[in-house]
């Protein structure tokens, strides 16, 4: 008989959507190759949850991402439990092996997922808040066996494994220096080619590489977050406060709305064609890049030498260079695409299999 | 109470004292993050076995790995069980949570390994020949859920966990290429360098970078069994006689010693520095790269643009290009030192903690 794995997945968006895919495309599989059958027995979000202690059907998840897809509610009051309040009544039909998946993007989830952690759930997260809260919850939370953040950093790429396997096998972190957010890495080779940085703003949203508001990306707190986690991984004891950041525009821009943000960004125009000129004049290329060593973390738009690994990568893809002890005139690098849907879920679904070793 | 993992190891050289070093060194740290405590409890090589099933002391492991290292041999009678042998007596001490690792250079542990894992043990391996065997073998041992194999291809790089990942969330490779040997590394870079190839074995040679008979690197044989070990992992169903292996020196020579090998080398010399001649006036760059893909295996010298991947990695670096369904134009890339005892013993010691998962 295979091992059944419980799966509650909170938050059902596009990753959410990838991942319900995988789970069922692969059922088959995995009950094969690794005597497990995952089932996703709940799936809650801000609007209500669904549970299914025997597990949902195929076709039942598919019409709840489908409706969900195209803006429908969950049934509310099936439970009326969003969220937190779920792990209670999970709990009472599930055993030990469940495994909670947080693909919010909130940290209402911290205490569902330390909740789930106490009482032995395995958890998973590709929601990076939580690790990025302040330091006692991060430390909280990582200080459970049972608990991976792959996807956090990087999408699929092996970026948290590896950073994991190198620290518990004893290695010794020098530096890590990345290239993590594939708008900014977008931005900048649109801005080398020659685009103004207003158009290449303009350009991302409309791919729908920016979040609806593109300072969030331009801001380079998610970049930061990343990097703190990546830190506080190594050993320092750091909070989201101490990382530097250099923002694409001027805090004054915060005050307005989406669309007066965008219709000013023309503004920084020749300040950025001016950077791109410099760089270029010195031979040199721009990469929004974050970096983590002993003097502590940050991020911002660093011009490097053509032959700098990151300035080699495309400017899509993302990597991250550790420099350790062991790795020291040898660095480990991985890179890849490290963004969309999709390569999270992978991330995700990775991690849940390394929790049913 | 921390959990109680006990390690049996099989074949105690450089890799072996790494690994016990480690296990030793970090037991604290063990104990912290993972609530583990990872116990020696016996030690196995050819020449006999020691078994403590209560683990054993760091003081008795420190003179026992002294001891090997200045050519003594095991305590021999102490069981009188070497290898396979010593799986039958330890299964009556230890529980289900033991692990076998298998740091040999030879096919002789395959029953233990077997053995082993039907008794529900987990195991790793180093050890490439396992997995190197015929394929039915290969399929029996991998079929275990609790088999890992890290070690055998790049040392510590997360080469192997990367493409089980892949391929158990769903993904598909298209291609893998990589540079997997050192050695060869080396001496790709020596011959472009304008060292004669003669000259270059011997330096290769007296470094300590090859095999007391260096027709074991130069054959090209190890990296074909790593070929073929990523070949199998992608679903291609290959035997090593499938892998087309370019060796650098001609099967003539293998009726000879390993000094009358050496001394024959000079009348090679010339059509290497052809060859070196040949890829330079076009601006390509010799690498001993391994390729699979649909079309099957096989490893040799190839001349590469000076922007392939392959050529851009410094020539004493393992690098590894996997181009998947998911990782198509971006591919995922891992890359960094893939040799020496240290790390992998580290590549080892990190499948042990997946196990405990």
């Amino acid at each position: 008989m295979p091992q059944w794995v419980p799966i509650i997945i909170l938050g059902i968006g596009n990753v959410g959507r990838a991942l319900t895919r995988q789970i069922v495309d692969l059922r088959a599989l995995h009950t094969e190759r690794l005597r497990a059958r995952l089932e996703i027995v709940a799936l809650a979000d801000s609007d209500g949850a669904i549970f299914q202690p025997g597990g949902l059907q195929d076709a039942e998840l598919d019409a709840i991402l489908r409706a969900k897809a195209q803006g429908a509610r969950l049934r509310d009051g099936e439970l009326g439990a969003p969220l937190g309040d779920l792990l209670g009544l999970v709990d009472v039909a599930v055993d030990d092996g469940a495994i909670v998946v947080d693909l919010t993007a909130s940290d209402t989830t911290i205490p569902a997922l330390e909740s789930a952690l106490d009482q032995g759930y395995g958890a998973v997260t590709a929601n990076k808040l939580p690790l990025a809260a302040d330091l006692a919850t991060y430390r909280r939370l990582t200080d459970h066996r049972r608990f991976r953040w792959e996807a956090t950093v990087g999408a699929g790429l092996p970026v948290i494994a590896t950073l994991q396997n190198l620290i518990l096998t004893g290695d010794e972190v020098i530096r890590i220096e990345g290239a993590l957010s594939g708008t900014l890495g977008f931005l900048a080779s649109q801005l080398e080619a020659g685009a103004p940085f207003s158009a290449a703003v303009r350009e991302a949203k409309q791919r729908g590489y920016t979040e609806p508001d593109p300072r969030q990306d331009l801001g380079g707190l998610d970049a930061a977050r990343k990097a703190l986690i990546l830190g506080r991984m190594s050993g320092l004891p750091l909070e989201l406060s101490d990382v530097v950041i250099e923002s694409l525009y001027p805090a004054a821009m915060n005050s307005l709305t989406v669309d007066e943000f965008l219709d000013a960004l023309p503004a920084l125009d020749q300040q950025y064609a001016q950077r791109v000129a410099e760089a270029k004049a010195t031979g040199l290329t721009l990469r929004y890049a974050a970096e983590v060593s002993e003097s502590g973390a940050r991020v911002g738009f660093q011009a490097l030498p053509p032959d700098h690994r990151l300035a080699r990568v495309r400017s899509s893809d993302s990597i991250v260079i550790f420099q350790t002890a062991r790795y020291n005139e040898n660095p480990l690098v991985v890179s890849g695409r490290g963004a969309g849907a999709v390569n999270t879920a992978a991330g995700v679904l990775g991690d849940i299999l390394s929790l049913i070793a």
